[in-house]
């Protein structure tokens, strides 16, 4: 006999697997949802198979949502000819909360890297350069984490995006070294992007 | 346009209710679950709609398990005369982890509270006592917290059993004050169980 029945050890194992979870964490969420089935773990259960079910990809941006068009793609009067490029959804997340920005985004996926073998490919940069054509964009504004890897990836974007005549920012000196978004205050996200500087 | 989509905020709200996740980490690991959704979303969803649809109280003793009488129950080797009283499902699981007891439980699934309206028959304390004549139980350990109101609960629990003639032990003092069960190292609750003494 295990500490607990097969099915339930298996869920904990799967939970524990979750960022800023761990074992002891993991197995405390899962006994508190045991305890509450119909109010913690039956909604949460539905919840997240109809997540698991509808969630996918924007095909235009690589925001995550229901739809193939994600809302903020979908959305007419975000068709502002700026586009701000961004590392990871959560930073997409970070920015929409900020609240500062109208535009649309260009989702990369992660930085490039030739350690883990990630390429311009991999990183949706060419689906970045067709954008300014068919958007018709006037403005592309790089708002990557100020970390080295974010960095280089920026300045790879920048001479990429050169010969198209487009106007590339990148928001402005306001993050700390080492600084991730998704872990900065509003208020510093929103000055950073309002400073943006042309590179 | 929100932060995120309506499903997937809704998922981050329920995630950041359980214990030891705030909106913060609930945001990042949903996050990640749908970065990850072949590999991390749908098994965990599968994971917990499985439990969510199976899971169950023993009838027995109240532990939780995929069956109406639990494998710890339905484990005739285990029918040794001797009970195990916990406070919780998760004191159980810690038991077992500490792998010292060979016998059967009964959860009581709290502690007595008159704050709370907690009484005698919420606590499942008549099905102890019945227990007792049914499976013939020679001895009733108390494995509560070293709480107040777990030593109270174990007084009134020691005096209710007494007309009975069973013995009525408790974990030995190797318990820290206020310690709880789920929180200490396998090696003292297995020292604990070996010296408890008749109360
Ligand atoms: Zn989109
Ligand atoms: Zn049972």
């Amino acid at each position: 006999m295990a500490q607990a029945p097969g099915e339930i050890e298996a869920l904990i194992a799967l939970m524990a697997r979750l960022p800023g979870l761990g074992p002891r964490s993991a197995r405390r969420a899962v006994l508190h949802m045991l305890k509450k089935r119909a109010v913690v773990m039956d909604p949460l259960a539905q919840a997240l198979a109809r997540v698991a079910a509808t969630a996918r990809d924007c095909r235009s941006c690589g925001n995550i949502s229901d739809y193939d068009i994600c809302p903020i793609c979908a959305d007419n009067r975000r068709a502002t000819g700026v586009v701000c490029v961004v590392e990871d959804v959560s930073d997409l997340w970070a920015l929409e909360r900020a609240g500062g920005f109208k535009g649309r985004y260009h989702v990369l996926g992660g930085t490039l890297s030739a350690l883990e073998s990630v390429g311009p490919d991999v990183l949706r940069i060419p689906q970045l350069v067709a954008r300014i054509e068919s958007e018709n964009l006037r403005e592309v504004i790089l708002a990557l984490n100020a970390t080295v890897e974010g960095q280089t990836t920026a300045h790879y974007i920048a001479e990429a995006l050169a010969p198209s005549g487009v106007t590339v920012s990148a928001l402005a000196r306001g993050l700390p070294m080492g600084g991730e978004l998704d872990y900065l205050d509003d208020g510093t996200i929103s000055a950073a992007l309002a400073a943006r500087r042309q590179v």
